[in-house]
């Protein structure tokens, strides 16, 4: 397999999506046209992403809609349950444990950490909150394939040196900081800060009198 | 001015950020090299990164931290309060709102709207919920500089057409979904299902023989 880049795997997130609706309705088959439509980006570009992992389809027919579903799922590596473990009990942890997709897609967090005493012990959105103290066991005893990590910026790097060191391959960082992990992990960084100043950027470039097309 | 790509932008937050960590310390001055520790970049990146907006600091003497704090707040618009409407009160809404750095950024999330009957009128974490079709008219009176779109997939187009018709130029999208805006309007997305996605696909992929560093 061609080495693939991760907006071709985000895209491939999106055409998922959209087949996952298109089956639900019924629809047997999409034209490269109507997934791009979806999703924002062009049927040359829809081809070229799914031509990377086989050939689907015929043409002149379009994509078979639920097979593509099952092929897509199976590339994503969403065919089986990944074990991923909450480090961090606070708002946005509490957030990613009511979002209902993350189960729907195979991801099921079913362990909740933090570093403080005073919440360990304690039920969190339905979870009993595990002493920080124990990452490093639970990721031996097989409990962890992805580490979201959800605490303060300053903590963010240890607490990611500590799994990755203890064997976790893939994280989700939500501190606003940026992360060293070393090679053959996967790390990806959700940093709503650092969005939201992205667009007070570009309102406050806009107000100048040549405005421009931001980039995003 | 130069333009600027998102990347660096993004940039100038993580600087930003460890800037205030380091007045917060009382910490005068840094150099390129320290700032760039704390990023996970280089010190040649940090001194192109800041040449674009012009000269900070004297060779050999660091950043003066302080002065280069209100610098960076003011190249990314953060001089100002930014007013900012919630659309979608569920729980990536209630996170949102709770999210005590985005009101310290001087983002403030003062108006909450949803399309279910059933919200409107309640109070949802301290605000009371709107009905959505007030949107337009929320824009009109200046209430909205920033729309942070929080609702189900095949709402979000919608609204985001609306609120950009109504003259929002700023939106953060949280939907499963890539949205349209015309040119002029910024939009930054965060896709939770998707950066979750990228790791499934590089542990599945990992898990091949040859192992190999996943993209980021």
């Amino acid at each position: 397999m061609k080495k693939v880049s991760s907006s071709t795997v985000a895209r491939l997130s999106l055409y998922l999506r959209v087949l996952e609706d298109a089956a639900t309705d019924d629809v047997r088959t999409l034209s490269s046209g109507e997934l791009a439509k979806g999703c924002a980006t062009t049927a040359a570009q829809v081809r070229k992403d799914l031509s990377v992992f086989g050939t689907f389809g015929k043409r002149g027919t379009g994509y078979p809609v639920p097979e593509l579903v099952a092929q897509l799922r199976a590339i994503l590596g969403l065919e089986r349950t990944w074990r991923v473990a909450l480090v961090g009990a606070g708002r946005i942890g509490a957030a990613l444990l009511g979002y209902a997709d993350f189960r729907r897609q195979g991801f099921l967090i079913d362990a909740v950490f933090d570093a403080d005493d005073a919440k360990v012990g304690r039920t969190f959105q339905g979870h009993r909150v595990r002493t920080d103290r124990e990452l490093e066991a639970a990721v031996a005893a097989g409990e962890i394939d992805i580490a979201i990590v959800a605490v303060p910026a300053e903590a963010a790097q240890d607490v990611v040196d500590r799994v990755v060191a203890a064997g976790v391959r893939a994280v989700l960082n939500f501190a606003p900081v940026k992360l060293r992990v070393p090679a053959g992990v996967a790390l990806k960084n959700v940093n709503m800060a650092a969005e939201m100043e992205g667009l007070s950027f570009a309102l406050a470039n806009q107000e100048r009198p040549a405005r421009r097309r931001a980039a995003c």
